[in-house]
């Protein structure tokens, strides 16, 4: 893997499903957004792979269409976008069968000479995981991971299989053709600027660090909420559920950032070596422990924005009768010297009562000396980190009422990055996408964090198949099922809602 | 002493000095403003006792124009100040002489029998010290002091002396009368609402709490600058100068309530005995030790909001060869377990830069490793305490730069309490005459403060009266005398001046 400082981005990027959303929502606008900003290199090229009958041009005026849409910033002008997608082309193949791939290799090179990309290719695997396999084979059989010919790497989206068994077999499937470190899962909340920030806020300042162990925090909790439905992803999210869809990947990355120990360096090795043990600490779940500090919902019909919504089984491409979790609120521990009696508390969720994504650290109350014994139970201070759509950092801390004898009151501190009009973060895909061509994977899941991620799932989902859900548990537009209140309501805690 | 919330608020205030300045800008508009907050008792009369020739009515009229000009709020109607003023009273006497104490002690009581006040008496000594002795005997021999008809309070301002003998002498005077627990010594920045905040931001905050050390303090920057002149208080101000009219008192303070160890309890002897601990742990100094670790000053003509000013030695009522410090810097030891390798520096001075007051708490850098070795010399964190005149708490921490790989930028949290349009807080004055009313003297200084404050200070006057300082040494609006950037600088550290 190169080392940063000397790397040379060169590279084409082809994507299997180029037609496909994820590419016109997300990619193609990265792409744009990279160029903007000075940062797509020079020598890049991009081929849509898809089955669908297009030219170079009928493809450049669709991206082109998804840039103006999609891209966050309207910085660059009308020639900009024709610029970037003059370097977009078009390669129609059915990917499912082998025909086509000898073409594919031939025109690639073509474009190696045209755009000096040096054999570097990035295939970014924009389709459905049953794919997987026929274009990785069809890849390697073609000469196409040949890394004496320039990079290749291989970018992938979850799911990353559906529990541990299906995950191993999909990775044993990239396995055969590429090598653990030219493989990139990405998850994209890891591309989140706020996400990225954890580890700084959490050991580059001398006001957090020493603080951030179970001497100082009573808990910690961790939310990420939606008040959307399930909107066009039915039939893969009534197969997936929060569990799968969440709960696996993005909650248990934001809770590994927020616990691990500090690496030993800032080098990606390291940062994933301290984040899986996070996973490996994890008190395991049983049967019994699922029942008690695991809590799953479903929405009902509701009131979202003053709107009324349908019911999770009224959606479009959900079966009428479906038991899929569109809620999970759940209570860890981690087994470490750190942690030991400081529980997170994770829930996630479509059809909530907020938009929003945030890390809750809750301080241990001071003993009941002075004010804490004065004044009776003063608010416990809080360190909150809000992931999304607000970007920043509040302290909420103990401070006197002005004009009052001693009367405290709760105060707040804030910082906010996105909250100044104009100040728009890079999109996740943005940072990510300019990961791969750096071979930089840190931002990136290494198998190790998927598999322990899915023992630890796999508890779960077990635990649930043994019994049916009472579901709809809970209205849209709320805060999810009342379990998932008493789940923490019984440590004598509460969830932060604001 | 009375506890809190056994209180009976009933007396009768007499102002010695109740035609003068300081009565007229701060003792009656805080009697109003008390008034309109519904604070003031309703078994209250005002005596303003002067040599003047005045009727009740035409130093009813003068008290009106003050609270007028000076009240921090409109929230009363004029029909309110007509109100308050109705129950102002003037006393002639010439108070240097004998004669009409006996008449003012009827007069009161006359006063209390009309106001239902059961003889409790605030003295409120507002005229300069030398009259204080006269004032105090008097009082004393017509049999005003009895506290078995009601309690009997004396108020004074600084200069509490010049040093600890004239000090003592001034303190013998006030003692042959009163007790300790009847006298009120008034240094207003204890009334100032951030003052009294210190105490619950380090006591009533697990973030804050435990970081208050060495262990992750490097240094403590006190700050208090005024970009005023001396005014209409040459006459005064040339005899004292910064040592002894704002660090003896104010600045100390300051650094007590930042220093002290947590009391055994909020009462006003535990905190006292705390505050004063500090000054008994100052690493005491020597003449050279003052040459190394103090600064003086005195401003020269120079440039301030635009406007040129001029120096020192031209003001009113300034010797034109004075050599009056108007600055002041100086670096503390506090030797003790929690301070001992954290220096506090404090600075305060006239025509500086930028009024305000301020406490920089700033923490040690976290150990050379991750992002401290990877990205070189991070800012330290900080912790603001801003007094004045915007009163609020800052923290300066570490982020990552938004939209950077992971370039560290520092970034602030911020919390105003007086920032919002109308948010105007108390008047110290308001505070702390109602705590003279209500007998809580846990915001005026015990005269032991004051004896371990002279004892500190005559050090540094000694020190000094032995060296001609070469005055003018820094020019109207700057930052002080270079001299003072070296004190810190030399210990790699520097002021923050924003």
């Amino acid at each position: 893997m190169p080392e940063e400082g000397e790397i040379t981005i060169r590279c084409i990027l082809v994507i299997f499903g180029g037609t496909g959303d994820l590419a016109h929502r997300k990619i193609y606008p990265a792409i744009y957004n990279l160029y903007v900003s000075g940062k797509l290199p020079e020598n890049f090229a991009l081929v849509a792979v898809g089955r669908r009958d297009f030219n170079n041009e009928g493809f450049r005026e669709a991206a082109a269409e998804s840039i103006k849409h999609y891209s966050r910033e309207n910085k660059g002008t009308p020639d900009d976008i024709v610029h970037v997608v003059s370097s977009f082309y078009y390669f129609q193949i059915d990917f499912t069968k082998g025909e086509g791939y000898g073409q594919l290799k031939e025109f690639l090179e073509t474009l190696d000479s045209r755009y000096q990309t040096m054999g570097n290719r990035i295939f970014y695997l924009a389709v459905a995981p049953e794919f997987f396999e026929t274009i990785v084979t069809h890849i390697a059989a073609n000469g196409m991971t040949d890394q004496a010919t320039g990079f290749k790497r291989v970018v992938i989206e979850k799911p990353f299989g559906r529990d541990l068994v299906t995950a191993r077999k999909l990775n044993d499937v990239l396995m055969s053709a590429f090598s653990e470190d030219q493989i990139y899962r990405i998850d994209h909340y890891l591309g989140k600027e706020m996400l990225q920030n954890i580890m700084v806020i959490r050991f580059a300042n001398t006001m957090f660090e020493p603080l951030w162990n179970n001497k100082y925090i009573d808990h910690i909790q961790i939310t990420s909420s939606e008040t959307a439905g399930v909107e066009n992803r039915g039939g893969y999210y009534d197969n997936a559920g929060a569990l799968r869809d969440m709960l696996q990947n993005h909650m248990l990355q934001l809770l590994m950032l927020t616990a691990m120990e500090p690496p030993v360096s800032l080098n990606t090795h390291s940062i994933r070596d301290e984040k899986v043990k996070v996973l490996k600490a994890l008190s395991p779940l049983d049967k019994e422990s699922v029942s008690t500090n695991v809590v799953r919902g479903q929405y009902g019909e509701g009131i979202i924005n003053n709107r009324k919504v349908p019911g999770y089984r009224s959606e479009n491409r959900i079966q009428p009768d479906s038991d899929t979790e569109t809620f999970i609120a759940l209570k860890v521990n981690i087994d470490n010297f750190r942690w030991a009696g400081v529980p997170f508390y994770l829930r996630t969720g479509k059809r909530l009562a907020e938009k929003c994504t945030k890390i809750v650290v809750q301080f241990l109350r001071l003993p009941a000396i002075l004010y804490y014994k004065d004044y009776g139970n003063l608010d416990p201070n809080r360190l909150i980190i809000e992931i999304q759509p607000r970007e920043g950092v509040k302290i909420k801390f103990n401070g006197k009422k002005p004009g009052s004898k001693d009367e405290i009151i709760p105060v707040e501190m804030d910082f906010c990055q996105n909250c100044e009009i104009g100040a728009v973060s890079p999109d996740a895909y943005e940072r990510l996408l300019l990961d791969v061509m750096c071979g930089d994977s840190t931002l990136f899941t290494r198998w190790d964090e998927v598999e322990y991620a899915w023992q630890f799932v796999d508890n779960i989902s077990e635990a649930w198949s043994a019994q049916k859900p009472a579901f709809p548990n809970y209205a849209a537009g709320t805060w999810g099922p009342p379990e998932s209140d008493e789940l923490i309501g019984r440590d004598g805690r509460n969830w932060v809602n604001y």
